[in-house]
């Protein structure tokens, strides 16, 4: 067996320190010209790694000439680099087909979206969405203003349009942050195809493979996946969940971050973090613009959920706070109104959107019009405005039940977050526990959740989870409540058994 | 003044070429600790290069700890590499400011497709695009399928939606290939933004900075600019032009390529390329297939204009023909429906699609569902395919009028492609002539094209141009090709003026 050993804790990719411990092996004499190297599939088996990996590493050598292989017969070390790539020989199974696994140019971590979308059957109760339910959506209405936008500008909106965004979209979106107090200039303004593609055209624009981000642990998965694809090294920021102290990203911790390592930028999402729940207050909001301006580090902020607050006063946002021009600010129409329309924004300095919009135009040249169009015309005649309102009476509601129906069944030794909006709220279970176990249980019940562990990209806390409540309405709320605390205290009376019994063993030993 | 040497012919990028060589001063000691090196738009200006370039390079440096920056005072030479980033000192201007130039990732080819769409004034004639003209959008047609939609399934549409895309869409999709004859499974298909994004999809499943493409050259600048952005090294392909021997890709130099070098994938528009509008026959398809599949090579057919042939007969495209499962087909409703609208789709091979889908995931989500149920709904009564015979009739007519031009007005000297179908025909000028200075003086008299030159990626010719035919009626072409000549005569006799002027002045002075 060749001595290779990966460490999976660090930040270099796996396939990279294979790819270089097996140069090595070359280099040392430890492998030799004709020596024939195990299949993929074999020593990813024996490394304990995907086969990808391992495909990588091999890819990656075979280009640089250091190893051949040949269908059907295996992988051989060269002897010195082939100058010429000769066409392989022909072999009888797969002769001529491309070898797409060895082809991909990595796993990227997207997983991590997928897991927060599980198949949930019909009926059941389900905790893990984090959107606006569908019995909220204003269908009618908004089926009239597609209507009037096709008929009054029907050709302008089906041709080829700008990459900034389309023009009514864009005023509409300018006038109603005025009159939410926000002074926003066009050129500050950037359209696109929601949050998720928002956070990828930031990566496009900064991100060198190996750069380094700071974002907050436990995060949104999908900011995640698009870093790891971007092979972003990322750098944890806890967030304080504990209701009775300063909840959020924790600033000190930031700070040490940032002396330790050159940062390219800071992502975050100061209301309503997905997946806690928890708001910076503006103390610590001022305090982390404070030490981004001292190291230069520039934030984008997150701002999806902000206008779903529920109680409390509205905190300004970082972009506001900011007197340097540092903060991307990017939201979305997806949680306040529709998240089947792929339409989001950007708010950044004008050098950032002209960055960021050129990035745009070589991604997708623009976001789909008619969505841009209706929306545009939506907001116009007051419609999302009133959705607005209306879904934070529910939400409201649903919070309030939540809160009710967890303070009355949740046992002992548990905790969870206060979330003044947002969709979200995040529960830690005594220690040792572990929320994927209790998920194997109410399943079975019709009760689903998410795992706090899906939402960590270091040192996951197992005995954490995600209760959504937006989309599911105040009786189901009690009873999926309460159908996980019986769960959950049925497993802690079977936990406290075991001990006693360990203990009752333990002292009829002595 | 440093002796810095830049290629600008390397694949090696040129920041990258910098920052070596400055990395090399430090080390062989002609830059010493304390030494001062010139601002980066200085050294930009006296090397040639964008000051991004020299921003990126020093961005290196400074993460290294070679080079430190100052604000107000400069950059410098450190010593040792700093162990801690310590905070940067308060300048008076821009303290605290992000240094945003510094930090973007790198300038990527994007004047590219920018290019292509100049700012016309109305009234003008617009040889410059190669999309369906709006006057033949059916919008009323269009309007009613987006209402039957929203009122029958308004709640799903908007809703978030799956990543392969929007379900009476792909059914729609596939009951449409069907009717042409294709056997496409629901799970070689993956719905996308648009061919733009599918190329970047593509990209992104595949590429590793400094990995190969092969593609044709000239090509299209929106691949250009998503490869430019990936890094990757392109190996131009030649496309034949010249209507007398057999047109597209040259297959030969393609094998020439691909035995010189490991490409990660073959990037290909057999059917009326952009910009050239040439097309290739079955023969040289099955060659290109043939030799793909003995290097294991993976194509990407770009399909887009495929369905717009308006004469001669039909060719298996590169999919059909190819029996290893080794094209990924992309296409979109851009060309034949409404390019407002950012809808298009990929087939390939199970693995590759289901890989692709999770690269989409992370890249959006999905693409916009209301556009998709609109384009179902639209496929479904029919109205796609009334739309592309109506656009065929349309197109034939033009290009019939532009050939007609062409043929009596262009002088001796100059050539022109014969398309079969696409949107594009492609003008070569006698030997030493340069189309952008005759597009100086047609825009003068309102005429507009673009100029070969922003096509090619390496080894432009410049005395080629494409004419788009495809959004100006019949009467505009025959006065525009007429202006585009007569100016290119007057052009040519200034020319040989001047050069019976040069020779008489030799003769004079023999």
């Amino acid at each position: 067996m060749l001595p290779l050993h990966l460490q999976t804790e660090s930040h270099i990719p796996l396939y990279v320190q294979l790819r270089d411990q097996l140069r090595a092996l070359v280099h040392s004499g430890d492998l030799r010209t004709g020596d024939r190297i195990p299949a993929s599939r074999e020593l990813a088996g024996q490394l304990g790694v995907h086969r990808t990996t391992v495909a990588n590493a091999y890819a990656e050598l075979e280009s640089e000439g250091l190893i051949e292989g040949h269908v059907g017969r295996g992988t051989f070390i060269c002897g010195a680099p082939a100058k010429q790539f000769s066409p392989l020989p022909r072999a009888n199974g797969n002769g001529g087909a491309a070898r797409w696994e060895a082809l991909f140019a990595d796993e990227r971590g997207d997983e991590g979206l997928s897991r927060l979308m599980p198949d949930v059957p019909p009926g059941a109760i389900a905790f893990t969405c984090a959107r606006p339910p569908d019995e909220s959506f204003p269908v009618e209405e908004f089926r009239r203003c597609t209507n009037a936008v096709l008929r009054r500008e029907g050709r302008r909106i089906l041709q080829l349009g700008a990459t900034d965004g389309y023009e009514p979209l864009r005023r509409a979106l300018v006038e109603w942050f005025r009159s939410e107090g926000l002074n926003v200039r066009p050129e500050q303004l950037l359209i696109t195809d929601g949050c998720q593609q928002a956070i990828d055209l930031v990566c496009k624009a900064f991100i060198r493979a190996g750069d380094s981000v700071a974002l907050e642990n436990p995060a949104y998965p999908g900011a995640v996946s698009i870093l790891a694809g971007a092979r972003v090294r990322m750098l944890p920021v806890p967030v304080e969940t504990d209701p009775a102290r300063a909840v959020g990203l924790d600033v000190d911790a930031l700070e040490t971050v940032l002396l330790q390592n050159r940062v390219k930028f800071i992502l975050v999402t100061p209301d309503f973090h997905n997946p806690t729940g928890t708001s910076m207050s503006v103390t610590q909001r001022r305090r982390l613009l404070e030490v981004a301006a001292r190291y230069q580090v520039p934030i984008i902020e997150d701002s999806i959920y902000a206008r779903t607050r529920l109680r409390g006063s509205i905190p300004p946002s970082l972009r506001a706070l900011d007197t340097h021009g540092n903060v991307i600010q990017i939201d979305s129409f997806s949680k306040i109104a529709f998240p089947g329309l792929r339409v989001g924004w950007c708010i950044a300095a004008e050098s950032v959107i002209e960055r960021l919009r050129l990035v745009k135009l070589s991604t997708d040249l623009h976001t789909d019009q008619l969505s841009q169009a209706a929306l545009a015309e939506f907001i116009q005649r007051g419609h999302l405005t009133r959705l607005v309102a209306k879904a934070r009476k529910r939400y409201q509601s649903r919070l309030a039940a939540m809160e009710e129906a967890l303070e009355k069944n949740m046992p002992h030794g548990t905790s969870w977050t206060r979330p003044e909006g947002g969709m979200t709220m995040w529960v830690t279970l005594p220690p040792g526990f572990d929320a994927g176990d209790l998920l194997i249980h109410t399943r079975e019940r019709g009760v689903y959740f998410v795992p706090g562990r899906y939402f960590y990209f270091q040192s996951p806390l197992p005995n954490t989870l995600r209760l959504g409540f937006s989309s599911v309405d105040e009786k189901n709320i009690a009873r999926g409540v309460q159908v996980l605390c019986d769960l959950l205290k049925s497993e802690l009376r079977k936990r406290q058994r075991g001990n006693r019994e360990e203990f009752r063993a333990r002292v009829a030993v002595i």
